[in-house]
């Protein structure tokens, strides 16, 4: 599901460069390493994806069976976990221009010559978006560029609505789903989405079969179940989808979309966008068909039809552990989902592959006679693409006992060749470093680390790069520094553990250089794609099994805890910055705008034959309570640095009961980021710090109690969550100064 | 020629919404108005269109012979003025894709249907472009994108050498004429140039008939030669190309291109363009062709043939006088010239019909008893389109008179519905600011200011607006202040008075809405198109006409000076810090890269799929002496603030006879911009404060003997010419002061 596309900063991670400073790899490792075939990775990802294996389909479930019965074969005590979710099953879509040119979409992607597994498509999902609204409705199309927020005020300006009408959206620019909910928002009654060249296909290079991206005929399926206010089972919000549960109405349910939604490829596309009229687009607006954008009127009519069948299914977790020597109850869990939209190649099938490998490599060292030292949980979800299903029900199962045994839920899905790109956790940074230094880069022999910084290096040089850029190159050409990892927004199955429960999570992907993009959520996802255009070698996908098996590991056996508070306090006092910045910016945006107002401004400086009056007004912005988070904010920040100190100066010659003692305190401290209130009309989430955008989507927001609130002119909730939010960042300080006394107390 | 394409700040000008600090028109202004038809210019701009019109042409001729005897029968006193100018006319050009799939360049615009002239091509020039390198070569391909200096940076990144092959780069990013230079400083051995429709085709709009933009065999003449060096005939450069002058070979002449260039349409492009194998292009450089943009390799080849007749030409300058009532020796000058490229209508008849209707309309003043204190020179030139040349022989021709004479250079070209544009000297803007406000806009029925001004606050207000641009904003809410007019590059005749002799000077153009740019220097720049497309009714020919008739009066018999010099201060004072700040983030540009490069970092963090190599190092950017140029800029604003002051405060009770000694002193001022040393390397630029940048060509380099010189990293040179600019400055500012004491001097 996880689109991956990293706006602005690319937040990848290593250390240095091969020199005094390089953490050497552990023993482990070396012996870790040795047991990493890329060969079989290739053979596992040719099997998983040789027959559709979306949720419901026979393959999805032998899969999971297979790989339950390697988990065994290889030592492990695993088990199949089963939900009942509700999953629409497509029964018919059909899309036509209507009017004295008609043309019926063919919605059907061709197979690619020399792909053997592309012509395997007669058990395939359709061109289908999972929790749409069903309906059959005929209407005029316009065209609404991305279908996001500010794409509706340019609308707005242009003079031109979708009220009634069947809007026809790009993908990009936004998560999927939200272009169906701001459809209806603004009162359409159909939504289209396609892949446009210029975002997706032979703008970007060569089309597959000669290059990697979107042929004329690919569809991107996906879901558009609204994410933003809970993931997993539309039925079941915050309870697991066992048998007996109570579910609502499907009519109640309200992540469903209310109305009718397909996407379709360009091939389609073009017929229906060159038959517009009306208003010829912005700039920003244009795609890469060679035709003249327009935004559509009256006269351009289409019937889109949209109908499924609505009950539940099964879906099948695998769920694998091997117990701790000395801690069995600390769980370091790493998961990857196994279910895809068609095939599932690159997504999610290079990801499990490397999560099988490392299991593989586990058991062979088990056999041998190591034992972690921590249990380590091996999860292999099903139904993540339709809406995290098969992670979500699974933490809401065990939401108590994974409040008292998770140590951090390392997650993987899509990988390609590339710099490793690492999400989550901020505390989390400097393991990140560590193990980025332990593994090489196959392309240019150096440690991964390195060609990090490299690229952090070179980011704060572009033209237009951005402050923050600019001093992470300093800091990067410096070596002196962990380097940043992303905030994390949604899209994969580290989702309900660090938004919902508050549990420390990483997400690590290798990207950027070999691209699934162009087939992502198509039938061209193949074994033959990945292997020739994405990762050939699978020198990438083996290379992801060693990172996250050297990050798994050193957690699993660390006598000390692995977080570096600064490193998330620094972060901390940046949103923070920001959210003030966003609220004195929009102040003087509201100010200059009622300016403009006044003035006609709007009328008089639009070409009259091309704009339709002015914008809807901003409210003014008062000045916000900021004060409690600047506190918290502080407070993180002084002790964070403290208790870094202390464990640096103290954390060797503290004694095995005392560094375990320590562990402990701090295992859970981000647990103290989510209390149960929750977000503000969304409370399944419950992390202050980060959450997927309410308008993003996949995009993280942070600070989202405030950020969001200022955003979208919630002045009360903006103050109460700065106060909510800074009481949060006060407890987790208290946590860390409990900690450093720990240390200080003891050596004193 | 002029390209307008504003980059950055798009600088118009008003002053007030109508309200109590609306300057009220005069009562001449009223007058004047009523003489504007607007059907008269329609009629006048069919007639002159009617025929291919370019230099050497028969309609050309008969044109200017016809504008005389109008100037004359209008009771001005006309002549016209001939040079005699090196000009090729083309004898042959051809275009040839080689190979398997040979493919010949149709080089030919197809005629529209419905347009009547663009049928009348016979003798029209064909696709060609003016002082380009004669010769036939055959060679692989390249595409460049835009052909810049930065392209070629990225084309070394990514191990593309243009050494002996034929480049195509598209229009757009900077002068046609920097294309071919460019590509012959990297080795190659012909340039092609094409209109891409992403820049100049459908993707803007609907093409040529149904919408104004480019149609597929829409091809863009022009000149090529390097109007940076100097401007005018290319074998007479600083002097008159009378019969008589002494002339450079034509092999010798600097200003001549070395290479073949040919324009070609992109109906012809895509042919070649599609062919391309090579390198999949970086995002910025893919243009709206349905393909996969490529950078080509040694695969694909072609030939190119470009064959003129180099010999000397007449061109016809149609000089009309009427005389001053009192400073008969002070001329107030008016231009715009009457040759295109085909048929001209937008370019540059539309200014030329203007320029008549106030001609007309001075004249009729004139026979009922008004007449100007200073003497009116209207100037029809011919010879623009080439390089300036009908404006520069004449400017180099009376350069002494010139000097003695001159008030000021008002110019006008192409024009449109729109909103009103002004560049040039910054101490008139309070003028500009002035005749915004004394005529009233077609469309909204305010004064044009007033649209102005709310074009400027709504541009403060864009996302990602400069800092420049919403202090301008905040300005223009508060009506408290002259608005900024543009500094002038070049593309039009304003050239030779404001670079070359520092004599003030004012373009002034509406644009913005009707759209020419989609047939510049094209057939189908036809009157069928400029009154379809561009200015229906001819309401915004003739607003052209009477903003800048106003202007003209105003000046011709103003009493006080109409300068506020406080208004160029505070711009020069914006360049000074400009200047510092690029010194300091080329020495931070060029640290960083050092850093970069010693950690190797451009091969780390490559996709060594797709780059090849790090950039060329940037020398160490050393602390360069600026305290000249402070110096100067502090000098003139404090003595430009003084003038302004004293001038608000006794200007209107100053004798008839000071006011004309305090006119005379400040008539002249703008010269001492102009030294003789002019520019390093190209020293018929004499004007050191604005200049076409050598490697932006009309973009305009403010303070271009420093600015260029650090863009060049030519130290030496930036330090002399802070220490020149600085000392022009101070000898500025000390007339000011001998003004402001003749104020002074009078009233104490």
């Amino acid at each position: 599901m996880n689109t991956r596309l990293w706006i602005g900063l690319v937040v990848l991670v290593t250390t240095a460069a091969a020199g005094a400073d390089t953490p050497p790899g552990t023993e482990l490792d070396g012996r870790f390493d040795a047991l990493i075939q890329p060969t079989e990775l290739s053979a596992w990802m040719r099997q998983l994806a040789a027959e559709p294996n979306h949720v419901g389909s026979k393959h999805d479930r032998a899969n999971a069976e297979w790989i339950l019965a390697q988990f065994k074969a290889w030592g492990w005590d695993a088990h199949i976990e089963t939900f009942q979710v509700l999953y629409p099953t497509p029964i018919r879509e059909s899309l036509t221009l209507l009017g004295a040119h008609p043309f019926k979409a063919t919605l059907t992607e061709m197979p690619i010559p020399g792909d053997a597994t592309s012509y395997r498509i007669r058990d395939a999902l359709p061109a289908y978006v999972a929790y749409q609204g069903d309906g059959d409705v005929s209407a005029p199309l316009v065209y609404v560029n991305y279908g996001m927020q500010e794409d509706y005020r340019t609308l707005q300006r242009l003079g031109v609505s979708v009220r009634g009408r069947i809007v026809i959206a790009r993908y990009g620019g936004g998560w999927r789903g939200l272009k169906p909910r701001l459809a209806l928002e603004h009162g359409a009654v159909g939504c289209l989405i396609y892949s446009d060249p210029n975002d997706d296909g032979y703008a970007k290079g060569e089309v597959y079969p000669k290059g990697a991206e979107r042929p004329a005929t690919g569809i991107q399926r996906g879901s558009v179940a609204d994410m933003t206010l809970y993931p997993g089972d539309p039925l079941t919000p915050g309870v697991a989808a066992t048998e007996s549960a109570h579910r609502l109405a499907v009519a109640d349910a309200p992540t469903i979309q209310r109305i009718p939604t397909l996407p379709i490829s360009y091939a389609d596309a073009r017929h229906f966008l060159e038959s517009l009229g009306g208003r010829v687009v912005p700039t920003a607006w244009r795609g890469s068909l060679p035709i003249t954008y327009h935004t559509g009127d009256e006269s351009v009519r289409a019937r889109l039809i949209v109908r499924s069948e609505w009950s539940l299914k099964p879906i099948y977790d695998v769920v694998a552990m091997m117990k701790g020597s000395t801690y069995p109850e600390q769980w370091v869990m790493r998961g990857n989902h196994h279910d895809g939209w068609v095939f599932g190649a690159s997504d999610p099938l290079s990801g499990q592959v490397a999560l099988l490998s490392e299991a593989k490599a586990f058991g062979a060292l088990a056999a041998a006679g190591w034992r972690p030292k921590r249990t380590l949980v091996y999860l292999s979800w099903d139904g993540e693409e339709p809406m995290l299903l098969g992670s979500t029900e699974w933490v809401e199962a065990h939401a108590d006992e994974l409040r008292h045994k998770a140590v951090i839920y390392i997650n993987t899905d899509s990988n390609a060749r590339g710099l490793l790109r690492v999400s989550g956790s901020q505390a989390f940074q400097h393991l990140a470093d560590e193990v980025a230094a332990s593994v090489t880069d196959p392309e240019t022999g150096v440690p991964v680390s390195a060609r990090r910084r490299a690229a952090l290096l070179l980011a704060g040089q572009e033209p237009g790069a951005s402050d923050s850029d600019k001093d992470w190159g300093k800091v990067a050409a410096t070596r002196a520094h962990s380097l940043p990892i992303a905030a994390m927004g949604s899209g994969s199955d580290y989702s309900p553990f660090i938004q919902h429960l508050g549990i420390a999570a990483l997400d690590f992907e290798y990207a950027g250089e070999g691209a699934w993009e162009g087939v992502y959520h198509s039938s061209y996802d193949t074994w033959e794609h990945h292997s020739r255009h994405v990762d050939p070698g699978f020198a990438y996908d083996a290379l992801l099994a060693k990172t996250v098996g050297h990050a798994v590991a050193r957690i699993a056996d660390a006598e000390l805890p692995p977080q570096r508070f600064a490193d998330f306090a620094e972060e901390v006092a940046s949103y923070v910055a920001e959210v003030k910045t966003l609220a004195d910016h929009r102040r003087e945006a509201a100010d200059v705008q009622a300016q403009a107002l006044a003035l006609d401004a709007y009328r008089l400086a639009d070409d009259p034959t091309k704009t339709h009056g002015s914008p809807s007004p901003l409210q003014p912005v008062p000045y916000l309570e900021f004060a409690p988070l600047d506190n918290g904010a502080s407070h993180l920040m002084r002790a964070a640095r403290a208790f870094d100190a202390a464990l640096s100066e103290h954390g060797e010659s503290l004694s095995a009961q005392v560094r375990a003692q320590l562990f402990e305190a701090l295992r859970t401290v981000d647990q103290l980021l989510a209390p149960e209130v929750g977000l503000p009309g969304r409370s399944w989430y419950k992390n202050l710090i980060d959450a997927p955008g309410r308008y993003t989507g996949y995009g993280a927001k942070t600070l989202p109690g405030v950020r969001e609130a200022i955003e979208e002119e919630r002045w009360a909730d903006a103050d109460r969550y700065a106060k909510l939010t800074g009481e949060v960042l006060d407890a987790y300080a208290m946590r860390l100064e409990t900690a450093t006394e720990l240390v200080l107390g003891t050596v004193r």
